[in-house]
């Protein structure tokens, strides 16, 4: 797709390229909808539910494309990350799925549950230091080791092509929709999705959902230029990155709007989702929903006229511990 | 449909009646799947996930055909029920579709989630005692005043059809099913289930799931007759009640086998159906998959050949803070 003169990392094309690649991989993913969060929202709401996708979340569409798109030399060598969160467990499965080891550099602090759903898709986990600096010398390591070929979780054209493949079913599902809510973190998820929802109807509104605490794309928008923030605090923990060089232009002329939310709304948002939804989500698929309830956005005039929205639950990946605590707060 | 010259209270044509009735108001529920799950359980297993109906639970697909079978004069009185649990949140749901009142008899000790999904729903609450006499004996009261019809949540012909139409939609969904796994209580699900599914497909196997302390159905099959219990003892609010005249013949005829399974096998079910299928579901919900995973059934050679399972993930509605607290133990 090319606005203003841009050429973006994925185009409508490659997404629809990343469908056919990834289609008997993948699920596809239910819509759902709730006549009481409908009333409690004022709108009608469409939730696509890619905590149900394999690995639990909607990252194995671009990790399952990008392993698939390499030939056979570079695949047999194997696939790297340094991502402890979802990105890592789809990418595991992904190269369970074509034979090939993925070496996963994973934090000693990272929650249980995203090591060991690494681990039960097959990856090997190689443990670093919680820095940064540690992640990437260890992956580093690994790749002049291994030669395996690095996969980065969202500055990426693979990656962005295979999120966006969602909005091709979305909108197959629920075609009469006016606005599509999604989380943004780095930008991938969005870049995907917004690419191929204006491709397809490009009346469509894109708005992005962000924790008030890592609040990066909002002030990137602003500002004209990616921002990056010193440090993070939301309870989201898949949503602290920061935007790519290849999502930013796609943030910066494709998405209408980023509405920031705070943390408790997020879990408000999520205990709306088990209770009335009874869909299990983890804080960061839950904040569209948080969004769409949020004081800024109802009060906007801008959004008023979106009442078809679809929101994207986009990840379930959660230890039930740690969320007990939370709901106890 | 006739086994051993008998006449059951309801039948294929009847199912199939509710379903085009019912059609216009109810989701057809979504069908979800999990390698892992499937791993771990040595089957192909299919989840039907009527936690996403209407109201939380299957029960508004009896509710709904009941309400709508319903003629003119009687509909405006009302109806009425003394169930405390899902079916009473169902019929507030059919009964305000419809635009008639619906009297919801609910014992003080009700859990708080199961009295707001009745008021949510526009059912009117009269509170009465815990005991059964004083629930039995407030509804009738409500019913010489009001002229309402009272509706039981299963011993009726026009809930058993109902309940029958997941069968419908499930063997559309997935037409290799050679079995299907039900959680039994009063029976009007599995009797509606059974009666659909034997005759789409006559061999499909039926099979029950009830817990160890609320087990008068497998008690009913071994004697031959409806056993009640002085008590029951289970997590499952929802499977407690007993088989009824209506039910017991399916139960008997056409059910193949009653799975006991421990609380403590529905709680770990019910963790897998949060962590790794990603839905939010009751205790009651979970008991198929907690049935399909037990040693009972793995063991018992007349089940080696379940390959394609079905598994009604029958609803959803849980106090979260009594699941937490669940879950600690």
């Amino acid at each position: 797709m090319e606005v203003k003169g841009e050429t973006y990392a994925a185009n409508i094309s490659s997404i629809r390229e990343a469908h056919k690649r990834i289609i008997p991989y993948i699920h596809k993913t239910p819509v759902l909808s709730s006549e009481s969060l409908n009333a409690i929202s004022g709108r009608n709401l469409f939730f696509k539910c890619e905590c149900f996708q394999k690995g639990g979340a909607f990252k194995f569409r671009g990790a399952s494309n990008a392993v698939l798109s390499l030939d056979d030399d570079q695949a047999a060598k194997g696939v790297v990350t340094h991502s402890s969160g979802n990105h890592a467990a789809a990418l595991s499965l992904a190269a369970k799925l074509r034979g090939i080891p993925a070496y996963i550099v994973i934090p000693k602090n990272a929650p249980k549950c995203k090591v060991e759903n690494v681990m039960r898709y097959g990856g090997q986990v190689i443990w670093s230091e919680a820095t940064i600096q540690s992640r990437e010398s260890v992956a580093s390591k690994v790749l002049q080791e291994t030669g395996a070929v690095l996969l980065h979780p969202y500055n990426d054209g693979r990656i962005i092509s295979g999120q966006g493949t969602i909005s091709l079913e979305l909108l197959e599902q629920v075609p009469q929709l006016d606005t599509i809510i999604v989380p943004i973190s780095g930008g991938g998820l969005i870049s995907g999705v917004a690419l191929a929802a204006k491709s397809v109807n490009p009346a469509i509104r894109i708005l992005a959902a962000e924790p008030v605490g890592a609040n990066d794309a909002a002030q990137s928008k602003a500002a004209g230029r990616i921002i990056t923030l010193p440090e993070t605090n939301t309870v989201a923990d898949g949503l602290r990155a920061f935007l790519g060089s290849l999502t930013w232009p796609v943030v910066r002329d494709l998405v209408d709007d980023i509405i920031t939310v705070e943390d408790k709304e997020i879990m408000e948002a999520m205990r709306l989702c088990y209770e009335i939804l009874k869909v299990a989500v983890e804080p960061s698929g839950a904040i569209g929903l948080a969004a769409v309830l949020s004081g800024g956005f109802r009060k906007n005039i801008a959004w008023q006229d979106c009442k078809n929205v679809g929101i994207v639950l986009s990840g379930g990946n959660v230890d039930l511990g740690v969320l007990w605590d939370s709901f106890r707060k």
